[in-house]
């Protein structure tokens, strides 16, 4: 028998590839189980496609080319006799989920009901160079809803809704805005000015995020041969912003009129007023027409979030109305979405120290071990307490107690439970009975195992949140709850 | 603003990488949902890896190496210069969860407490040809204890019963056998009888699963040069096979004597012992000399788990000890663990119409819109659902109520709402106030939007198993239920 290879030295992390510790993952699987109950209550299935697409889908956008990765079979050159047939154009990892569900409803469209929600949770692969939040893997929560023929426009309304709802439901979030603006508004505008590269325009406009607005004017100038005044009015319309619909009137103002900027400012004005009622302390809801989504295929409402104090990630929430992405040239199925940067968003937050939690095992509970010959006591007496919902471990060897406890303690499990037989006159400080110790407080207690249940805030791991420069956690899980309730 | 481009024929399914479509996905989300609860309670955490291993980790076993799937950069030629200077091996897909969780202990060795457990439900890619319940893109979920220098052996029953606790609760599952057994019990004997290539004999046995007993001998004989006593020594001890620790003296009776074949011996009876409570109705545990896993690290217990009346799938969840696969050349993490085909496992049951589920959203409740003006009211109604944990959706369109209802039906939405707004006048056959209508039923009663809960049983989609030819479903959601639980 030959003996396995293995590696000789500790392999390093892969650029790009981040890997989450198991108490962050714990954290990260909260979030994605909140976003996925979420969505499900407001009746979006929970859609999962393959990671591949057909190569030439995925480089329809040319400018997307560079960020593909293609799958290539190690031995493929070698074993083309046995193939099985399939010839096709190659296959990529999908870079979006947007992409890959316009194909799923075209592909499936005899066998969907319409409108169609799903939701989509999956990893996704872009080839470009890492930064903070940008990664060559990442994961996305996507919805969507797509019609057949047409869509509604009130689901504009509704994506926007849905996805506040959820972030509002991650109380460690920063405060964060979602920025809605509409194409048919830019445009419509950019076509009463009598421009006629909208797309060039509308590249230009969205450096504003990174370029002073004189350098941008200069671009529409020499770049896109805009007139002075073109290039005014365009930086002009990019600066108007409003929690209200008070930017109709400012638009109006501008002087520029066109049937499509008309029906955008309508479009516009009714997803803020219709999520007016959104805004509060943690979020806010606001026109903003700067916002384009660059080449992307938007057609109507286009959005962005952003979250304070974290400028620099961007938008970790995007999304829009597309009405012709998915179309088989006899129905088209226009639909609208809107997709969250799980990664963008949280994996900078652990990186800075800023979100972890406070166990590294979903243990609520470890049933100290008396001696070797307990083990099946032991492993009854947790089984009971799993049968109610509550994790528990088995401690792995028959240690002293404080030797237990610390174990617990390193893993941040909240509770050791000692069990009867302990009691026999083995350890001096056991009082007989089971005796279940809070080992945060040091308070034991004597315990029924066939009923006995830790707080409901103790069944899962808490998410924390480390605040000011004392390193002080607050407990971001359960509102209402202090620093007392976090072990560390 | 140039349209975007768009696929003009319906695309069609790639060969090896299934999808689900709704109804179908919700039944695998309850069934990950419910292994990822059980593994919780056993204090597993919820790891996950990159989906990406530098290639020559994946290759370290030559015989996969054509299953791995390569990834490159679609521009990698062109843009050197601008790339981040990572060199490397080149990056594959992974094909199991077992050697990048192997990769991540050693990595983060110093920052986990030993002993790990961990669970990781991911996609693996192998670019093999497909078959039923074989795919080039598959769900595996898998459980693994890892320690630091030495792991106890109890953790192997371990092991076992987490994994047989999780399938126990998925009701739909044919009758499972657990089959057991120790690659030391195969080494010792083997060796016992003075055979050297121990690989290669293992290699031939394991064809007994697809060719006759003689015509493996016949390899034996002619392939591996055994003589024909030592031959039929093989064969006898791959024929043992009890669900108690009676093989332990069938095999003695073969006369050879070894001391790693007794140390087999003692470590396979524990295991069947430990795990003979969990024989039951819906399992059998069995200690089988047959299953050596190929040509797999392994160097203890194995199992093997088979799925009665579908023996064609092979084995639906494998596993075992494996003590040298982590290994930094200092410290080395022994471990055991085992893996269940969660895609091989269900896919060919939804392909053969043998589970399904009652609906394709999550919704239990559709409330039904009145005029589009009840727009704002009926989602008020349905956000006071979903904060009580019901799924709702508000009709898309006001149709006529009949329409409305079949919109429900059509989709398997159990009930609908009527609001009080509806009553006013405009339908005669529309009582006063808000009414709730259980549309299997027909039963209609009145509803307060401030407390109604649906049954609990219609909270999600059930989980439905189409048994014998006149198509009658039963559910496998919960026990004790009846076909008329089943809307279909």
């Amino acid at each position: 028998m030959s003996g396995p290879a293995r590696p000789r030295s500790r392999p390093t992390p892969v650029s790009g590839f981040p890997e989450l510790l198991p108490a962050q993952r714990l954290v990260e699987q909260q979030v994605l189980a909140t976003l996925a109950t979420t969505f499900g209550l407001h009746g979006f299935a929970p859609l999962e496609t393959r990671a591949v697409e057909p190569l030439d889908q995925l480089l329809r956008k040319g400018d997307t080319s560079k960020e593909v990765y293609v799958l290539q079979r190690l031995q493929a050159a070698d074993d083309t006799a046995e193939d099985d047939g399939e010839a096709g154009p190659g296959l990529g990892l999908h870079f979006d989920l947007t992409i890959p569900f316009a194909r799923y409803v075209l592909e499936n469209a005899g066998r969907l009901e319409f409108p169609f929600r799903r939701y989509q949770i999956q990893k996704v692969w872009r080839g470009e160079r890492p930064q903070e939040g940008r990664f060559r893997e990442f994961t996305q929560a996507d919805i969507d809803i797509v019609g057949r023929d047409q869509l509604p426009f009130h689901h504009d309304v509704e994506i926007a809704r849905v996805m506040v709802d959820a972030l509002t439901r991650l109380p460690f979030l920063p405060r964060f805005r979602l920025q809605v603006n509409n194409r048919k508004l830019i445009q419509g505008f950019y076509t009463g000015l009598g421009i006629a590269d909208l797309d060039e325009v509308m590249r230009l406009v969205d450096k504003l995020d990174k370029l002073p607005a004189e350098t941008v004017r200069g671009l529409l100038v020499e770049d896109a041969g805009l007139s002075q005044e073109q290039a005014g009015q365009c930086l002009a319309l990019a600066q108007v912003s409003s929690p209200d619909t008070s930017f109709v009137d400012r638009v109006r103002a501008l002087g520029v009129r066109h049937d499509l900027l008309e029906e955008g400012l309508t479009e516009l004005a009714e997803v803020v007023e219709r999520c007016a009622d959104l805004t509060g302390p943690g979020v806010e809801v606001v026109a903003d027409l700067r916002i384009a989504r660059g080449l992307d295929y938007y057609t109507g409402t286009v959005f962005e979030t952003r979250l304070d104090g974290f400028e620099g990630l961007g938008s970790i929430c995007s999304g829009g109305r597309y009405d012709s992405l998915a179309s088989d040239g006899r129905t088209t199925y226009p639909g609208v979405g809107i997709s969250l940067g799980v990664s963008r968003l949280l994996v900078p937050l652990f990186q800075r120290g800023l979100l972890s939690g406070d166990r590294s095992v979903p243990s609520a509970v470890l049933v100290a071990l008396p001696d070797e010959a307990s083990r099946a006591e032991c492993d009854a007496i947790a089984q009971g307490l799993r049968s109610r919902g509550v994790a528990t471990e088995v401690a792995p060897t028959p240690q002293k107690y404080g030797k237990q406890i610390r174990y617990a303690e390193r893993r941040g499990i909240p509770f050791v439970w000692f069990p009867a037989s302990a009691a026999d006159g083995s350890d001096a400080d056991q009082p007989a009975g089971h005796q279940v110790k809070d080992i945060r407080s040091g308070e034991q207690t004597g315990a029924d195992p066939g009923s006995w249940r830790p707080p409901t805030e103790d069944l899962l791991p808490r998410i924390v949140v480390p605040t000011g420069p004392t390193g002080a956690t607050t407990d971001a899980t359960t509102e209402g709850t202090t620093d007392e309730g976090a072990p560390r």
